[in-house]
């Protein structure tokens, strides 16, 4: 996991003043089940305010109205954010994931977990 | 901060099929400015890709295209994700910021901090 990258400066045609989105925010929780069952009640995934993209006993992921929670125990995946970023190879190699995303993680300068998305549907 | 609630059924108007939206996640860093500038960098807040609605040395708000990201110190918030919902108040008692916002927090079943915000713009 770098800190830093140097070569992710923007072109021209990468201004164009759309900003980038988190795609999601990861939470650690210890139970999946009993966390999935607490958001479910409390955010009303059961009355179409929040989806339930998937969930097993490893994982699960909400989709809310802007962006997405992905729920893990905590030796999974550290908590971390999801950014979506034009140039996301210049931070580092990107790994595809089951999902069709592409990414690779960095640390922000406090130590958080980041991960760098490349834009939906590029290849 | 409570980790449960009984009473905030929705009624059907509040089941109007939007979905719930996360209006900020709130991440720590021991050092405010020093991360404002790696996500300023990074994130060519710079450019155009996202927005800092405000900075301090003791705080942080980037506007992306989607959602809010805030950086605080550990010792002044706890790291936590603010949902927004139609009945806030059924969850406790709301405190307004200095924002306009109203809020109050509550946990998960895992002890992760849960800010639950008030519609923008109800009172």
């Amino acid at each position: 996991m770098s800190t830093s990258s140097d070569s992710n400066s923007l072109s021209d045609a990468d201004s164009n003043g759309a900003l980038n989105e988190i795609h999601h925010v990861v939470i650690a929780v210890g139970n999946v089940s009993k966390a999935v069952e607490w958001y479910t009640k409390h955010f009303h995934c059961d009355h179409f305010r929040c989806d339930i993209e998937y969930h097993d006993e490893t994982r699960a992921l909400f989709v809310f109205g802007n962006t997405r929670l992905a729920l893990v125990p905590p030796k999974q995946h550290p908590p971390h954010i999801g950014f979506i970023h034009p140039q996301a190879e210049s931070f580092g190699e990107l790994k595809l994931h089951r999902d069709g995303t592409r990414s690779c993680y960095v640390a922000d300068p406090a130590g958080n977990a980041v991960e760098v998305l490349a834009l939906i549907g590029t290849s």
